[in-house]
């Protein structure tokens, strides 16, 4: 088992970090893309919430003596691109990517916590446990597909496309971070799921996101 | 004397919900222009007090027994206008906007309190005291004056930009909200500062820009 202090821990935590504060700046963009005031009000309130948590992953960064800033800083450009490659071209696109982000990131959470020490398990049932907070776009993408049919299509690609982005991100994670890799998948020196646990995470998430998307109302 | 559920004030407080709530989003989108981690928290961090003062002022709408909603959203035409007409081009502007527009902001909460009734001023010195907050803009733009001279006289033309679409966008507030103005300037049924007090007010808030402009190292 991993103490709270080692290096793939570490790296959890500021690749969280990092997407935490990704998460803050998209979902401020998507309330600056809404008209209506109870639309900007609500992701206002879930981008802000992201920032804390960001906050508070810094300090536990810093509380285990790591060099919070570093850690995180090699995390950006992977969030940046994967921001880039999926900047929604309306609010709508924008609001089921905070949905969809927000499944996958509390997916990855839980799966995760599985392969970090007691105290940092702890740790992030804290930080991430308050998944569920994009229910709110849920009848709106509902609503909207009710006066506008034909977007159902559009958005289930974008949906797939969300997810498809988010695997090749996480590719490029555990390419670049093999320390991070191990965490899970385990190596010569580590404990760890082996890769058929892996396939399989990866297939719960997969299976996770579809089941988001057909509440939707939206082809997975 | 105005009393705390008068439709000026009330009108007033909508004024400042979606100054807030915009300010929110514009300093966000400038932790998105950021690369540097330390510039992002900062911004994340006073976009989000920001959020928590408009969320502040939407309960005190409300525990007046207004409709905050019909009451901010009537101002988000106006504030979506001023923010489209000053889009920073670059982090650099964007600074400068947080700095300068924090400053506008706080001085008009400060003249403005001297016309409503003792209870809301209390308030609004709770909810806007925070001024300074963008204090930290200061260092970074002197940086990157040190480092690129050229820049200070695009800077200096930008922040007299801001200053004049805040007074354009001011003007078509009064023009529009005929009871805001009467809670300055006065008028058949209120007593007000007049419009030789208004014009010094406007004086004042033009020479405190200049001022902060001044400190930056920019001709004001």
């Amino acid at each position: 088992m991993v103490s709270a202090t080692d290096a793939p821990v570490i790296d959890l935590l500021g690749l969280i970090a990092a997407g935490e504060l990704f998460a803050f700046e998209t979902l401020a963009r998507d309330s600056a893309l809404a008209n209506d005031l109870d639309a900007k009000a609500a992701l206002g309130e879930i981008a802000c919430r992201e920032f804390g948590h960001f906050r508070d992953v810094v300090d536990r960064l810093r509380a285990t003596g790591a060099d919070a800033d570093a850690v995180i800083a090699a995390y950006l450009p992977i969030m940046s691109e994967f921001h880039n490659k999926t900047a929604p071209r309306d609010l709508l696109e924008g609001l089921l990517k905070a949905y969809v982000g927000d499944g996958i990131a509390a997916d990855f959470g839980r799966e995760i916590a599985a392969f970090v020490d007691p105290e940092t398990q702890q740790f992030l049932d804290g930080a991430l446990s308050e998944s569920g907070q994009a229910e709110f776009v849920v009848p709106y993408v509902q609503q909207a597909l009710a006066e506008d049919p034909g977007a159902a299509g559009r958005l289930a690609l974008w949906g797939r496309r969300l997810m498809g982005e988010a695997l090749a991100q996480a590719q490029r994670v555990a390419a670049d971070r093999p320390d991070l890799a191990e965490l899970v998948v385990g190596g010569p020196d580590q404990s760890g799921a082996g890769l058929a646990e892996f396939a399989q995470m990866l297939a719960r998430m997969t299976e996770s996101h579809s089941q988001r998307m057909r509440n939707l109302g939206l082809a997975p």
